[in-house]
C-alpha cells in the first residue's frame, strides 16, 4: 500500500472541497445571510488540512493500482463528507455533529435522507450547499479530480471504477481523462438544460437550480417541506422527466453526441428500464385512482413517484406512505432495482437485474442439459465469467450488509416497516422510506448510533460497498 | 423428456401415499372418530387413480435424467398435496379445497402454517394425519420410494439431488439405494427416541407421537392453540433439543455410527449452526428477559423459539411477535439462515450462508490482487466452481422468487411486516411469521388466490426452487 500517496491524493480532495464551497459562500454573500462566516471558517479549515496533507505526504510514485483506488475512494468520500458537515454545524442550523455528518453523507451519496423537521428554518446558501453536494456526488468527486488534474496517470481507471456504479466500467474514450471529461460535460450540459426549463415553467432562479442539482445527481435534498408537491404540474413534469434521464447510463449519451443512434436504440438495459417504468407507473394509477380527483393527476403521482424512485432521488409530490399496499410494494422494489448503470441513480442497478436474470437461466439450462456450455451475452457481447461471478457476489455482498444494517438498526424501537425501508432507502440512495421515515416525516428520531451506522449504508451503497469493506480490512493496510 | 415414465412413477406416489394413509385411518378407527370414511374414501380414490396411470403408462426405459428427476419431484409433491388434501374436505373440517390443499402443503413441505383458527375443534384422526404429512414430507417422498422400490436404476441420484435440500448432495455409500435406507433409518431411530422421552415426561402416547412427527420433519404443526406452550418445561426442553437434532446434516449421524468422531467434530458447518443458535439464544434471552419472571423462563423462551426457526419448524412457547424489535430481527435472520444441508430442516441452510461467506472473501482478495487464483475449501475439500456458481445462482433465484411471491401478497390488505413475514415464513418452510400471520392467529384471512401463490412458495422452498421452474417451463416438456 502507498501511504503517502493515498494521503496525499487526500488532500487535493479536501483542498479541491475547499474550492467548492466558494460557491454556497457566494449564495450565501448575495444574501446576506449570516452563514457566510461559516462557510468561510469551513474553507479556511479545510485549506490548512488540505495543504499540510499535501506538504506532508510527497511521493514520486503515482502509480494507483487496485487496492489504492479503492482506499483513496473510501476515505476521500469520509473526509469530504467530515468537512462538509462543519457548515451546518458552525452556522448553528444543524448543532449535532453527528446529525450533520449524516446530512453530509446523504447529501455526497445522494440519497437525500434528512433529518431536518423543517428544512424552511434554514439559510438559504445552506440549502444550496445542501443540494450541491448532491452534485458534486453524483457525478463523483474522483471523477472530477481524474479530468482536471494533470499528474493523474492513466492508471487512474482504478479510481473510477471503483467511483462509477454498475458492474461493467466502460471507457468511452481510449484516454481515460477525456472519458472523465466528456462525462462531466454531458452532465453539466443537462443540468443547464433542467435549470432553463424550471425558469421557463416560472421557478425562481434560486430554486431551479437547487431542484436541478438534486435531480441531476439524483439525490433529492428540497427546499420545502412538501418536497415538490407545491409546485406547478409543468414542473413536477419537467424534474419527473429529468429524473428518468439522469437514471440512464450516460454512454448512450455520448453515444447520441456521436450520432451512433442505432446503438442507443438496441440498449437493452435502457428497454428494459422503460419497461419497468412504464409498467409501474400504469399498475399503479389505476391503484391509487380512487384517492385522487382525476386520472391524470393520479397518473402525474404515479409517475413521478416511480421516477423519483427508480431513479433513487427520492422528491415526491405525494405521501406515497398513505398508498396501497401494493403501490408500496411495487415502490419498494424499485428502490431495489434503482437506475441503470453508468447514471447518477443508485440502487443495484438495471443491468445487474438483467445480468442476474441471465445467469438464473444459465443454471437452469444447465441443470437440464449438464454437458452444456452457456454463454450469456449483454448488449450483443458476451460477458466474461469473471463479470458474471463478481456480479453475483456483488448482490450476495449486498444483502448480507443489508441484514446487517437492518439488524444493527432493530436496537431501535421502531416497527418493522421503518427500519427495513429505512434500510433499503438508505442503502440504495433513495431517501424516504416508509413508515416513520416516509415523505412525510424524517429521519430525526433514530439515535446517533443508528445515525452513523445508516451513513455508512449510505456510503456502502453509493460506492457499491466494496471500497469501504476494503479500505476497514487490515489486510489491505499491512500486506504488500 | 419420456413422459410415460414420469407418469407411471406418478402412479406409484399416489399408491404409496394410499398406503401411508392407513395408519390416519387406523388412528381415526381406534378413536371411532366420523373421518374415518373420509380416509377410506381418499384411499379408494387414490388407489383408483394410481393403478389408472400405473396401468397406462407403461416403459421399458428407466433410465432417469436430471430433467425427468426434476420434472417427477415437483409433480409428485403436488400431486401429493392434491390427493393429502381429500380428508379434510371429505370429513368436513376444512370446508374448503383451497384451505385444504394449502394446510397439505403446509404439512408435506414441514412449514407448518396453518388456516385453522381452532385446531382442538379437530377429530385426532385428521390431525394425525395432518402431522404425519410433516414426518413423510421431512426426509422426502421420493427418497422412500428410491429405498423401497427394486426397479429404480442407481441413476435416480438425479431423483434424490432434486429432493435432498442443500447445495452438495452427498452418497454417504456407494448405492444410492443404501444411502436413502440409512438415512430413513436414522430418522425413524431419532423420532422413536423423541417419542419415548416425551412419554417420559408424562406427554400422552397420541401428543407424543405427534410431536414427534412435527419435530422430525421441522414442521410444526400441534394439536393445541397455544402450540407447545401448555406443556411442562421438560417437555419444551425435550422438543427444544430435537428440534437442533432434526436440522442437523443426517450425514453427521451416520458418521457417529461408522465411528468417525472425528469429522463429526471437524464439521464446519455444525459450528457455524451451532454458534449461531448460542449467540441468538443469548442475545434474546438478554432482550425479553423484562418480559419474563425468571432467568431461567426467558432463557428456555429464547432457546425454544430459537430452536423453531432457525430448524424452520414453526413450534411456539410465546408470542414472539410481541418481542422486541432487536429479538424479532435475529428470529427473522434465523428464519431466512434455516437449518443444515441435509437435513429436514428448510431455509437458505447455514452451508449456503458459509459458502456465500467464501464466495465474498474470495472476490475481495481478487479485487485486491487481480492475478490471483482464488480457492474456496469447505470441510477440507475443495468446492468447485460448479458448485459455488450454483450456490450463487440459487441465492439470485431465491431473491427474485421471494420478491415476486411478496408482491403477489400485496394485493391483500394487509401491512408490511404481515405480507413479508408470510411470505418469509412460507418460502423457508417455516409456518409462524410475525404481524396478522404472528404465532397467536393463522393464515386463515388470506384469499384463495394468495393461499395458491403461498402453497407454491412453500413448494418451493422445500424443493429449492429448480424443479418448480423447470416442471412448469415449456421448454422442458417439448424439446429433446
Amino acid at each position: 500500500m502507498n501511504h503517502k500517496m493515498v494521503f496525499n491524493m487526500l488532500g487535493r480532495i479536501i483542498i479541491l472541497e475547499a474550492a467548492l464551497m466558494v460557491l454556497p459562500l457566494v449564495v450565501s454573500l448575495c444574501y446576506g445571510e449570516k452563514c457566510t462566516l461559516a462557510f468561510a471558517l469551513t474553507i479556511l479549515i479545510a485549506l490548512a488540512v488540505g495543504f499540510l496533507m499535501w506538504g506532508i505526504f510527497r511521493t514520486k510514485n503515482h502509480v494507483i493500482y487496485a487496492k489504492e483506488g479503492f482506499v483513496i475512494v473510501a476515505l476521500s468520500w469520509i473526509a469530504m463528507s467530515a468537512i462538509g458537515a462543519l457548515p451546518f454545524v458552525i452556522s448553528g442550523d444543524i448543532p449535532s455533529y453527528t446529525d450533520a455528518f449524516f446530512e453530509t453523507v446523504s447529501g455526497f451519496t445522494t440519497t437525500g435522507a434528512s433529518i431536518l423537521n423543517n428544512v424552511e428554518a434554514l439559510d438559504r446558501g445552506i440549502l444550496f450547499w445542501r443540494s450541491f453536494t448532491h452534485w458534486v456526488g453524483g457525478m463523483g468527486v474522483l471523477v472530477f479530480i481524474v479530468a482536471l488534474l494533470p499528474s493523474i496517470s492513466d492508471r487512474s481507471i482504478h479510481i473510477l471504477r471503483a467511483e462509477m456504479p454498475g458492474p461493467i466500467m466502460g471507457k468511452l474514450v481510449p484516454k481515460i481523462k477525456d472519458t472523465a471529461k466528456i462525462l462531466y460535460l454531458i452532465y453539466i450540459v443537462l443540468t443547464v438544460i433542467e435549470i432553463i426549463m424550471l425558469l421557463c415553467g416560472g421557478m425562481p432562479l434560486y430554486d431551479s437550480v437547487v431542484h436541478a442539482f438534486g435531480t441531476a445527481g439524483t439525490g433529492g435534498f428540497g427546499i420545502k417541506q412538501s418536497s415538490i408537491a407545491g409546485y406547478s404540474p409543468y414542473l413536477q413534469w419537467v424534474i419527473a422527466i429529468f429524473m428518468f434521464l439522469f437514471a440512464v447510463n450516460f454512454n448512450l449519451y455520448y453515444l447520441l453526441l456521436i450520432k451512433k443512434f442505432k446503438t442507443v436504440v438496441k440498449s437493452v438495459e435502457l428497454w428494459v428500464f422503460i419497461g419497468i417504468s412504464v409498467i409501474s407507473s400504469v399498475i399503479i394509477t389505476a391503484d391509487i385512482f380512487p384517492m385522487f380527483e382525476s386520472v391524470s393527476d393520479a397518473f402525474r403521482a404515479a409517475v413521478f413517484q416511480v421516477g423519483s424512485l427508480i431513479s433513487t432521488t427520492g422528491y415526491t409530490t405525494a405521501d406515497f406512505n398513505q398508498w396501497p399496499e401494493l403501490s408500496k410494494a411495487i415502490l419498494l422494489l424499485l428502490m431495489l432495482i434503482g437506475g441503470c448503470a453508468g447514471s447518477t441513480a443508485g440502487g443495484l442497478k438495471v443491468s445487474r437485474i438483467i445480468l442476474i436474470f441471465k445467469m438464473v437461466r444459465r443454471e437452469l439450462r444447465h441443470l437440464l442439459h449438464p454437458r452444456s456450455v452457456g454463454v450469456v451475452k449483454f448488449e450483443g457481447k458476451r460477458v466474461s465469467d469473471e463479470t458474471l461471478n463478481s456480479v453475483g457476489v456483488y448482490f450476495l455482498l449486498y444483502v448480507l450488509c443489508f441484514g446487517a444494517v437492518f439488524l444493527l438498526l432493530c436496537f431501535e424501537p421502531f416497527d418493522f416497516e421503518t427500519n427495513f425501508s429505512a434500510t433499503l432507502a438508505c442503502f440504495n440512495n433513495v431517501g424516504p422510506g416508509f413508515g416513520l421515515v416516509g415523505p412525510a416525516s424524517s429521519y430525526a428520531d433514530y439515535s446517533g448510533f443508528s445515525k452513523i451506522i445508516l451513513s455508512f449504508a449510505m456510503l456502502m451503497g453509493r460506492l457499491e460497498i466494496f471500497p469501504l469493506i476494503l479500505a476497514f480490512s487490515p489486510s489491505t493496510w499491512t500486506r504488500k
